[in-house]
């Protein structure tokens, strides 16, 4: 793992890195916040996973999270959302590719030798932060934005006693119903529908996942709201479910950085009530 | 003026703006920051000027200021920090021309048709703002970042009456005494080092300037400290001039926005405490 830049920050260090993934087969860029701590100690950590064309850098520069990590101390992750690169396939539209992995493993040509998000989320980059920084996995929460909040509720449901806090920002919560989502898990993983279910948060909780509850915010001036979020699919399948979902329709709000940074120290709050208790 | 964008953040407006300069012959553009308000209800105002190869929007995106505006209830301006175009003289280093017109009238060629920023900030912009937005212009404050924080002092002690409150981030506090300083002033105005003072923070106090009290932040682990910025310099003019100089050298901070970021709300809660009594 290569430090590409840290430089103090609301008492801590806010941390770039990058290394070389196996399960993508590339280079993959990530950042950390790291609070000001004791030596020795150990913090909870927060995953935050970016949407569609964001890096690891939208949201370190633009989130506003390192004021209420700090005063929580909470550690931040931010990874990338896809591999990149000369040898990596893309396709010319934003929303498939690279910046849109969807945070799946994928098995159709030409993804599949690259385009593996979820091994790489889900067990690479865990076991380096790990062992890189002073972080309690007993105490992992994970939240994200759009295709991230999508990441954030599918890789929770699927890891039940990973993750002891869940949120998201105007997640895509059923990517099987919606235009962003077909395109995607239908080019990653093929025509076979029934392969989507484990990537798709509804699906997921219809076929029986659970999570002990969930926060999340959706503006209701965000111009994707109808097509390609939905929340109202998730607090059906919740309600059906018994899942206690908390969902905030903000007033004015769009999808931007402006809405996610305004909410942030809530979803960190929501974290911190859950990782520290 | 023309509206380029607007976005509910933090309960208020995160608006930017464009408009034809007649300071500068060029379009400039500006962010502004609304909090949440009533009809008819006038705030405050904070302006901040931007660093070396800044736009409105370094700190529009990174400066987390937003949190605090609403919190106290503050309109936040940033400007641009130069004419910008084709048109436009420029120069290949990053520390001259666009992106670094120091807050001065420039009266030398190729500078002066364009460069213009001290009437562009003294005078035409405050107008726009007043004219177009819910400030009270009996509450104004000023701030900036590094050569921002040059064109905060300068401003603010060349118009005694306007700001009733003053701080920086890391400023160039004597560019009579220092490269950037130096290059810039000797470039815009020419070799006469007394048309220099009346740009020059610690000279305008040796001159008999003076401000009710001042907050400066100051990095130290800044790579710019020991040569650009001088706060040893501020100290003693403050010193001998009778000026309450808060100087905060904040450990192990470098001149970014991860600095800036993490003491924005502490210059918002100043400005606030002198504004709103």
């Amino acid at each position: 793992m290569e430090t590409l830049s840290t430089a103090r920050a609301h008492g801590g260090t806010q941390g770039v890195y990058r290394h070389a993934s196996s399960a993508t087969g590339t280079d993959m860029t990530f950042s950390v916040f790291v609070p000001e701590h004791e030596a020795g100690e150990t913090l909870p950590v927060l995953w935050y996973l970016s949407g569609l064309t964001c890096t690891h850098a939208n949201v370190t520069d633009k989130g506003e999270y390192r004021a209420a990590c700090a005063e929580h101390r909470i550690v931040f992750v931010a990874p990338d959302t896809s591999p990149r690169g000369d040898g990596v396939a893309d396709d010319p539209a934003w929303d498939m590719g690279q910046g849109a992995g969807f945070y799946v493993d994928a098995t159709q040509a030409p993804w599949s030798p690259h385009f593996r998000m979820r091994s790489y989320i889900e067990d690479e980059l865990p076991a380096l932060i790990a062992a890189g920084f002073p972080v309690d996995m007993a105490a992992q929460g994970i939240t994200g934005h759009s295709m991230g909040g999508h990441g954030a509720l599918t890789i929770a449901l699927r890891n039940p006693d990973r993750f002891r806090s869940v949120s998201a920002f105007a997640p895509i919560v059923a990517p099987s119903q919606v235009p962003w989502g077909e395109k995607a898990l239908g080019g990653y993983l093929g025509d076979d529908r029934t392969a989507w279910r484990g990537h798709d948060a509804v699906a997921l909780i219809e076929d029986g996942a659970r999570l002990p509850d969930l926060l999340v915010d959706q503006g209701d001036a965000d111009s994707f709201l109808a097509e390609q979020l939905r929340p109202d699919l998730l607090r059906a399948a919740c309600d059906a479910a018994g899942i206690p979902l908390t969902l905030r329709m903000q007033k004015g709000y769009d999808h931007s950085y402006n809405f996610i940074s305004t909410f942030m120290a809530d979803h960190v709050a929501w974290a911190a009530a859950r990782l520290r208790r």
